[in-house]
Parts: structure tokens; sequence; C-alpha cells
């Protein structure tokens, strides 16, 4: 609780926030601030105990000491809290500020690559074996203001295989870039390639996200998902997943990413030979420039 | 702010704490369930970017990374932001729940060694070379209630030398133990010994509290200070330190730890070819199995 309100010294938040000095610029003056403010009030409305802080202590070292250039354990933490889920959702009003709703954004997650490479619509990103189901996806990217096509919009995507574990994770199983591709849609805003219907996976439970998550007696599953960014230079970004419906976590996302408008359906395909499954899923982006929105009318 | 009062969805944190499972101990709920409603009001009060919270990230990685069995920066860190200081507030307050104030408690700090060892009264702490000034140190150890002296209590003494070093961060110039001892009181409560006026001391900033430190403008130092430790089985013991009147950072200490009645003053000593200057401090011990005040009176 704010420390007016409680039973310890009510001047003692006001004073560590005091000593913060005159060449600290305002923004990081305000969220400092706000961060000491908000760890002191936690600390003061649960009377947190020494050992309570201690084991904290101790699992946030852990944190630094699992990580290295391949895993980021303090983001994963993040995503487990919801923190990621709820900057992105900040970001994206940040971002848009509009009367109209784009296809809604979600996390990066930890699996991006700048180096997916250029395939060519119609291809597949599958390069390597597998045991999932292979799925047209097709769909057009639209303009949220016309409703109209925009060509040379890029489509980049990326996939964990059917074993639940992504390129890098996975090198005795899959070449690089197995399961990413980038896409250019054609003049007409289409596009359409062969990709897997998604696996469902779990988070790495070996490190500190595993102590956290059975602490709070919570599984490690994210639901099956696909990750694309759609991007073009006269429009603003969307970076997004989406969720097959048949997913039994969709609820109970151990990140919090899933959206309504993100949730999509797989049909049986016929009369192709390269897939059983389809897709369509059309998105929409704001075009850059278009005045905000005053807060008020939000 | 909390969520019912921002612009983002207002049922994202519920739908956090929701999905704690049934197995989690009440308090573990409590605590986790206020830490992750902190942490997202934060995020929602001042609006964190992406780019921010990426550099949170990246320093709460940083804390474990430079970590070690001699170092644990998230400890330092944790004193730096006032959380240490606090914590011990409210276990001081737990622990008393009395009318009357004993002496002040302080954190414990990362210097404390169990394996200090006993001398006898008169002795000195002081084993190696030093630049300080050696003070005699006498005073008693009184019984709250009945203020009559306590007779073999033990008094644990810490110090840094006067270059700011405690031993084991310094086996160049000291000795194991130098500037550490635990000393009985007599039949009268009484303890007297040598040490040396403590010098001011700033926290190592060749690591990330250095980098938070610097974001907020202020200075490293510590005020100079005595760690002591009273303990006897019939009382409550309490850990403190005391400060010399003279320094110029009591109003500033970068952890948060100053209080008032642990502010001392040292006196030109004559007539001692041991010591230059004296110093008295008694220490008042709540007797343990005092029935609790309620926290309503307090």
């Amino acid at each position: 609780m704010a420390a007016s309100q409680s039973r310890f010294d009510p001047k003692f938040t006001e004073h560590v926030l005091s000593i913060i000095g005159p060449n600290t610029p305002p923004r990081t003056r305000t969220v400092m601030s706000a961060l000491i403010r908000h760890i002191h009030d936690f600390a003061r409305e649960v009377e947190l105990t020494t050992e309570e802080w201690m084991m904290g202590v101790h699992f946030i070292n852990s944190l630094g000491q699992i990580s290295d250039s391949k895993r980021n354990e303090t983001h994963r933490i993040c995503d487990v809290i919801g923190l990621e889920s709820l900057v992105d959702e900040i970001a994206h009003k940040h971002a848009l500020e509009t009367e109209e709703v784009p296809t809604s954004s979600s996390i990066l997650g930890p699996f991006w690559s700048p180096n997916a490479p250029w395939r060519n619509l119609g291809d597949s990103i599958i390069q390597d074996p597998h045991q999932g189901q292979v799925s047209l996806f097709r769909g057009k990217v639209l303009d949220l203001v016309t409703g109209k096509g925009i060509s040379n919009a890029v489509v980049d995507i990326w996939q964990a295989s059917s074993n639940g574990k992504y390129d890098f994770q996975d090198p005795e199983n899959q070449t690089d870039n197995n399961l990413r591709g980038k896409f250019k849609t054609d003049e007409d805003g289409n596009y359409w390639f062969y990709c897997l219907k998604p696996t469902a996976y779990s988070l790495p439970t070996d490190g500190p996200a595993g102590v956290l998550l059975n602490l709070l007696d919570r599984h490690a599953w994210r639901p099956a998902h696909i990750h694309m960014m759609i991007s073009h230079g006269d429009y603003k970004p969307v970076t997004t997943q989406l969720y097959p419906d048949d997913d039994p976590n969709l609820e109970t996302d151990t990140v919090f990413a899933v959206k309504d408008d993100l949730i999509i359906h797989f049909d049986p395909l016929e009369g192709d030979s390269n897939a059983e499954l389809k897709l369509e899923y059309n998105f929409k982006l704001a075009p850059k420039g278009k005045p905000p929105v005053e807060r008020a009318q939000l």
C-alpha cells in the first residue's frame, strides 16, 4: 500500500526519491520513481519478510546466470508474468491512436530472426522432415482505411517445427531457416505459401521460469501459433501471432498473448497434393501519418 | 495506475492472476499477486515503452552475470533503491510490536561473517596496520524494560579498515578477521574494546549498481559506520550500524540505513596510550516473550 496509508515510516519512499539528482533526465526520473515507489508499496502491502526478500534476490541473480546469447531468461520471466504482453498493448496503443482497429499485435518473442530468406509466392517454408500437417496459407494484406489490397507488403513468417522447436534450438533436426520465410504480396495484396499447422510447445522449464511456473502452480504451455510480421513502408507494421482454434490452452497461454481476432481455423484441403489443410487470414495495416485521435476520445 | 483507472485492458492483470493454480500456498499467492499487480500498475502508469522494458531486461540479466560467491549485485541494487532498509523496518516492527523503542535495527549488509573470533573485554579488534584513528569503545547492554545491565550478552562488531575495505575484500592488506570480534558483557552488562573510528566508503561502481547510481545522478557513498550485532538468549537480538556525527553523507546514505538514534560522537581520549578517541554507546534489548501490543495501538 502507499506509504501514507501504511503503518511504516510514511516519509521513507519520499526520501529515497528525493535524492535522485538534478542531472537525471525527466523521463528517467518518472520511470525510476514509479518503479521504486511500486516496489516499496509492494513490500509494505505484503509486509515482505527478510527471507522472502532474499529468495527474490537469489531468484533474480539466477536469471542472468542461466542466460547467454541464445537464452534470455529475464525476457522469459517477463512473458510469464504478462509484462511483455502488457508492454505490447501499450506500444500498440501508442503506435495507432486511431478509431479503427487494425489486426491486433502480439509479442515478438525470442525466436524471430533477421536472416529469414526471401521466398516466392507459392513456395513452402518447410525445408526438413517433420511430423506435422502441411497447410496452404493464403490471404491478403489490406489497407485498414480503404479496405484495398496492399501490393509489395512483406509477410515475414516463423514457426516451430512439429517437435515444438525452432531451427536454432534444434540444429540436429533442422537446417538454418527451416520454417522461416519472407514473402512479398502481389499487385492485389495477395500472399500464399505452404507451412505447417503449428504445434503447441512448452517454455523451457529447466531454469528460473520453471521455478516460477511451479511456484504459481501453472503449466508452461504456449498454445500452438504461427508468428507473423507484416510491414510496408507506407503503413504501421504489425507483429502478431495466429492461434488454431482447437488448442486447449488458448485461455491459459503461459505468456498471455492470445487475442480473439488472432484465433484461426484450419479446414481440410482437397485437390492439392502438397497440403492436407488450408487456412485463410487477412491482415489490416494502418497507414502511417494518419492524425492520432485525442486520448480523451479513446 | 491500477488497471481499473487506466486506458488499457482493465481485465488483463486480473486474468494473469486468475491462472495461478490451486496448489500455490496462500502466502505465495498473496506475495506474487501483489508483485505482479504492482509491476503491471507501474508499466501502465508510466506507459512503459518496449525499449525501456528491454533495457530493464538487460539490466536484470547483468545482475546475475556479475554476481558470484563473493559479490551479490542484486542484493546491492536492493540496497540502492532502499528495499533492504524497508524490509528491515518491516522485520523490526514484526519482531518487536512493543510500546517501547529499543535500539533501532539496521541492515546486515553483505560483510558480516559467522567466523568472527571471540575476544576478551579490553582487547583490540585491530590486527593489521592502518591509517585510521584508534578508539576506545565502551558501553552497556541494557534490558529495555528494567533498564538493568545484561550480563553475558554477545557484542559482535565488524568494520571496514581505513581504506574502506573489509578483510575478505582486501587479502593483500588484511589478515582474516581483522576488525572483527565477538565480546561477552561483564556481570553488569559492560563491554569495552578498541576499534577504529570508521571510514566512509563507496559501493563498488564497476557493475550494474554503478549504472543505476549514475542513471539516478546519485553518489555511491555510505556514511562511515560500525556494524554491530547484539544478542542474548533471553532477548530479541538487534543488528545495527552506528554512524559518526561528522560524516557529510548522513542524509544521503546510498543504502538509506541511517537512523537518528544510531548517530554517535567520538571525543578525544586522554591518558590512554592505546587510543586517541573514545566512544560510549548503550544498547537496549527487548526481552523475548513480552506480549505484543495490538497493531492498532502502534
